[in-house]
């Protein structure tokens, strides 16, 4: 008994006209892929954008054709969900930059006939939400009832508000960061070495070679793993329990955590293309709003329009609870229309994804009030 | 102007008889490399020993001729320092399986003529505290003062005062916890599957064809870094200064913590052995006590008779200070003489290698009272 869409498909675009991005350089043609769950009404009114993080795309919700597993962002998305699609048409699109269909490293160069690999340009969140912009063009979208994502995607939420404020009417931004921490950068960059130093990364042209450096893509996403759970997550779900009842004094996975994270490792990397990884990870690195403004937040915020509703979970140590309230703080100083909700959950960063009670109740009444 | 030791010279014994380990092997004519600091006294009552952690060794304090950095833990033994070699005679060994001149994975096993390599035995904390007691009946010392030592070095003096509580008065336990949570665990596995997916690594005998996994190496030295900084110091270390000033839109290092920690992980690989650094990480996931004991810490510690300190240190979130007082409560459970201190300071788990006044005074008391 599932309440999760079903058929759901896959639609493509290539947008018009030509996107200028914040590294001086310029991309046109550009592909993007997405899905709408749900009906645009007949003032297109009703229009909410569902932004992607780190390893997302653009299957947030429901099932494909015999597809077992619904997208990443079904618990919250569907019929009388958090984001009711009985009442609003949702677009999740994958962004450039991506792996899934969307225009990105491992797309063909029309110039050169062979895929971007290293030479695809580093994008930001502002030039996603730019790109999102035209592709609300294009759906014929001028106003978006309201741009909501979690963690990376809560920060091209939060550029959306700035970069578009007459286009955005709510903005949801949960467990986001106004930019990253010494420490989110330095597990980032352990990532990215941990690709670029595996040999088959072959300085970013794996794929003119037929070769994908899995090991170090592996090595990454346990990385980011780690990250996103909760020690107290961790500790319920594995403790120090043994996969075969006692220590073997060997270095095969002995702790049920090891496996785990081996077995993530593996299933990821072979799926991810590391091209788009050091991307994304480059995208959260460079993510500050206020960096054009001083330093001062506020002043970034000053032509927000939206209301806001900032959510954190209290387990989340890669974007706590604090970086948050850094985001409302900087609103409040802004005076803009700005709640806030702080989530009792046990699930660490990944608490986003979780249907909690006080959750779905306080992003539905958002939403629909 | 130092007022550290100077001409400080390494001594090497062969210890007499075999030390069996817990991996069922045992292991003979064990070389041990250590270093003395003060001057025994006639009655060998003032011997303090010193464990070292996971990338130490036995130069804990002074320099040596024309060295010019001295000893990992010089900024707390020395003279009138908080381990006071004016009045102790502190001993500090390499233990077996390090990579600094005892016996370990880069020995030449005397039976094949090669180096050890990953036929190396797994260690564990009560092997090396065994291996630590041959060592005092070759010196001569019957009974320590104290045994001391912060992180991995803790555990070693926790696991002490359960093995030989005849044989040790005070035991210091520094930074420490009574086992390994699965989130450390999991930074463990993710530093060793770095090291093993290194092509250099060969499997582990990678000294017979005159390699060494470098990258692998420098991976688990950078994950292994982060958590021994807090968020804080990384913050007032680095925050988000980038090296040249502006954002260069590419993959170079840009951003302070990323040369920084490219640096220290680049050093530590040229200097320090794979199979002992898998080795180290295996002998902290193994520690617990309490597992021979059906989990109760308290009843581990039932034989104590050593004076114990306990300290932490507020930032640190590698073995925070909650863990500290896991010990400290199955202590007052056991009804053992505990004294904890815990320690404001913003160094994170590198903390117990500062010399904090408080700290400082602490240790020194707890030593000489």
């Amino acid at each position: 008994m599932s309440n999760s869409l079903e058929a759901i498909e896959v639609n493509k675009i290539t947008l018009d006209g030509k996107l200028e991005l914040e590294c001086g350089q310029d991309i046109e043609n550009i592909d993007l892929v997405y899905e709408t769950y749900g009906t645009l009404n007949s003032d297109a009114s009703n229009a909410i954008l569902i932004c992607h993080a780190l390893s997302g795309n653009h299957h947030a919700a429901g099932t494909y054709q015999n597809e077992e597993r619904p997208g990443w962002w079904d618990a919250l998305i569907g019929p009388e969900k958090a984001i009711n699609t009985n009442k609003f048409f949702v677009v999740c699109p994958n962004n450039i930059g991506g792996c899934h269909g969307s225009t990105g490293p491992s797309s063909i160069n029309k110039q050169t006939g062979k895929s971007y690999g290293p030479d695809f340009p580093i994008i930001t969140v502002a030039d996603w939400v730019r790109c999102q912009s035209m592709l609300s063009d294009s759906l014929g979208i001028k106003v978006w009832h309201a741009v909501i994502g979690g963690s990376l995607g809560g920060m091209q939420a939060l550029e959306w508000s700035c970069l578009f404020p007459k286009r955005i009417k709510k903005a949801g931004i949960i467990a986001a960061a106004p930019k990253l921490s010494a420490q989110n950068i330095a597990f980032n960059e352990v990532a990215r070495q941990a690709i670029v130093n595996d040999p088959d990364f072959v300085s970013g042209r794996y794929l003119d070679v037929g070769k994908s450096p899995k090991q170090g893509l592996k090595l990454a996403r346990m990385i980011g793993h780690i990250t996103y759970l909760s020690e107290e997550a961790m500790r319920n779900k594995f403790g120090r329990e043994l996969k075969e009842g006692k220590l073997k004094f060997g270095f095969d996975a002995e702790f049920e955590v090891e496996s785990y994270l081996r077995y993530q490792g593996d299933v990821f990397s072979e799926s991810f293309d590391a091209n788009t990884y050091l991307l994304m990870t480059k995208i959260l690195d460079y993510f500050d709003p206020a960096d054009k403004f001083e330093g001062k937040l506020d002043k970034a915020f000053k032509e927000i329009e939206a209301q806001l509703l900032i959510v954190s979970f209290s387990t989340d140590w890669r974007f706590s609870p604090e970086r948050s309230k850094e985001i409302v703080n900087a609103l409040i100083k802004a005076k803009k229309d700005v709640s806030y909700m702080e989530i009792d959950s046990p699930h660490g960063h990944d608490s986003f994804l979780f249907a909690d009670k006080e959750y779905v109740n306080g992003l539905s009444s958002f939403l629909e009030n």
